[in-house]
């Protein structure tokens, strides 16, 4: 797809700066763009590229002083070069509508308009898909299975026996939806495994990462809510619910019966504890333990997870601990000088 | 299925209170049970749910003060509700026994009685399966594999070649057993992969969790023994050995040649150095970061993993160094105007 | 295969002590040997085993002063031991050359000489594949993915569209090579998803170890560069760049456009922030939390990650907190009677 500067400019609501006429057929980001491409500049920790990209022209803010390229001018270059990449990437489906020969659908399951299934899936009894579902090699999906409209199911992705998802739901490769949880019961130091009657849901709008588990309910549900989006190799415990519009970062894991409030973010290998409750748009750092519950609107990190402020400098005195020791040291000597001629002039 | 409370209560031999003629055709939670479910309550956390519960019956203990609903009476109502879940829930083999026309089973392959193989299966040469197997869509089973009876492996799994696998094991789907160590030989800056030429033992009784990884042993054998239960996204590698009736949490990793001991349990997010070992009945803190043996019978946490009771002295005196900091600094301030007062009274 | 110890000390440069015409038929760890195996022994920790072992010969360091078995004497037991499992190991090919009929290979795709493909297999639009690639049962490989010589491909591997693979790679079980980077633009409360426009470039001698996830760029590459070996369940985000002859071990983690150097090693569970710099050689110690650029050849741990002497003094500091704490204590105490005495002496 081509497209002249100016007319771009028209779809991203922004000004022409320098020659309109500029032909760009695809975007970048600055450091690798070349010649053909649009690239944005929003970052004062990228300005050394402003001298430096290769490519043809630019999405700037209105006041910055550029003319080395053609530009457009906007409010937010972040957000219009987002849409000049979904208006370059008219990606179309990954599979066109149609069952593939070597597909395993279940002769009663009910498939919705332009449903594409590819090589070697299999469908299990009684599954409802909706319209232009998309299910790629490989992938798996057990009995009594729903599925809205819109969802983009990767290869190899397992999605077990009940399960419920929503519309424009995306699942990346070799996620597991709806395997057991984890569940026994001891006794005499063995361990009975408890029967995992829950089921998961997952509503619209949800994006599931590559190799991320989410665990059915022991009984009830695991509830994934509207707009949150996870990340690679994340673990989800039964009976966890997660709010909407949050953000799990990979290789983050929560333990059974959690609680995730809306708009919260969790950073790249956070560990939750089970039962607990993280209230809505609470944020907690990397690598973060949290053994309780955590209040809304607040911020944690480090192990176990503190308030962020209070957390940055335990961590700063930390580093100092060492020199702390040998002050304390000198210290105690200092006050037994003072001790022995005090006694002294006794 | 549907049962009355009383024959339920002569299964689980418990004693009614209440009408034992409510006719029950499921289990559930205390908090999502609905009309028709028995549910159980042991856990103060969860009393205010006696009066709220939507359940048709509940399984108490003998003395509580309860008569809303007919109930059961037993010493151990979570045992019994494990219990009536088994009951309620005879859910049978997920796949009737067979082999689906789309699997690939090697011609010389040893089959049990009542063996059940679905769609896109692989079943490599030489393998030797034992009775009542189910082996779910797309898993792969290489050459040379030895599976004993009533084993229930789920979808995508990959069993790599000489794996012996014992009776009742389940696996969980995207489960990856068998693949080669992480071995390499540095040279001049170079990492050569050693032959990793040793296999894998899944004992008796074992779970392993959706994308966990068990690798084989560089030489030997990696053993996991009867009754050990592991959860998702687990790494055990190369010749470790895993004793009986523990308990891997998700997201444990254990490295090379460690040997973990019997009724161990590792919290989720654990890390276990190469070459220790981790003695019978120790418990390991979630997020803990073991670098060195752990004694029999021990509690650890933390990073470098330490006695738990110093663990939660030293973080609840972490959480206060910054205020400790403080106090030794206006304490070398004191000090110093005695010093100064002593020096100039001499 | 059978060969007679002097035969074997030929192949490996080395000279026999005792009897050479002892026949060996495979190699095994000291400690797992049997009879008709040979082991080495290079490190002190196992000496007891020198008298325990039941192998027929050992690999042995010169100058050690042994004879209860016969042996090969060389410089470097260690990597002479890895030369015989190379003897021994003559494995071949996991597959033969061929394609297997219930494979759906696209019928644009290009084939290069004795290229295996195994059962249930999907090779999508216009891939190139170079000579000997093998692919195991249940991979999925995208359209317009580039494959070199050599490569070896394990069951159930998803390699995404337009991915670059190198000679001589190795993916194992499970791994997810260019699905979506995690990218999202936040408004309003809500993640819009941003395309993934870029790729993956996997170079020569590379290993991905069982269920890792290495994602495709936002736009530009996410490149791991020539003999680096990654462990299993290790995340890499979009954009980033490990160098040459780095090692990853399990579960580690690395946010996005993060650029790790070459011969780096990262332990188990380490995780790194984003858009960062980890020097080439550098080490970082298991568990390690890397929040900001590390310097090369230097060597961090803990969380936040510190030069690893001065971490090693701070966490043998933060055990004897508690103890500080009480010493700090009593010499406030100490300095308040001293105030008491000279404050009556004035």
């Amino acid at each position: 797809m081509e497209l002249k500067l100016e007319e771009l400019a028209t779809r991203l609501a922004g000004s022409v700066q320098g020659d309109g006429r500029v032909v760009l057929h695809g975007v970048a980001g600055i450091k690798e763009a070349a010649a053909g491409q649009i690239a944005f500049y929003a970052d004062s920790r990228f300005e050394e590229w402003l001298a430096r990209t290769e490519a043809s022209a630019l999405i700037l803010p209105p006041d910055i002083d550029f003319d080395r390229l053609p530009s457009i001018r906007v409010a937010d270059p972040r957000s219009a070069f987002r849409q000049a990449m979904e208006i370059f990437h008219v990606d179309g489906r990954p599979l066109p509508p149609g069952i593939h020969p070597s597909a395993h659908v279940s002769a009663d399951a009910q498939l919705g308009a332009e449903v594409a299934i590819g090589p070697h899936v299999t469908v299990g009894a009684r599954c409802r898909l909706g319209d232009r579902v998309t299910i790629l090699p490989g992938s798996v999906i057990g009995n009594d299975v729903i599925i809205g409209d819109d969802v983009l199911i990767y290869p190899n992705v397992v999605v077990w026996k009940e399960t419920q998802i929503g519309n424009r739901v995306i699942l990346h490769s070799g996620a597991v939806i709806g395997d057991d949880g984890f569940g026994f019961l001891t006794r005499d130091g063995r361990h009975a495994k408890v029967p995992q009657l829950g089921h998961v849901v997952i509503e619209d709008d949800v994006d599931i990462g590559a190799n991320t588990c989410v665990d059915r309910a022991t009984t009830g549900v695991t509830r994934i809510q509207r707009g949150t989006r996870i990340d690679n190799l994340v673990q989800v415990a039964h009976n966890v619910t997660i709010g909407e519009d949050s953000i799990l970062c990979a290789q983050v894991g929560i333990a059974g019966s959690t609680v995730v409030g809306k708009r919260v973010t969790l950073a790249g290998q956070v560990g939750i504890v089970g039962h607990i409750e993280v209230g809505d748009g609470a944020i907690v750092g990397a690598q973060g333990g949290v053994t309780k519950s955590v209040p809304a609107e607040s911020r944690v990190s480090g192990y176990p997870a503190t308030p962020h402020g209070l957390a940055r400098r335990m961590y700063a005195a930390l580093r100092n601990l060492p020199d702390l020791v040998r002050e304390v040291r000198r210290l105690a000597e200092r006050v037994r000088n003072l001790e022995d001629k005090q006694e002294r002039s006794e």
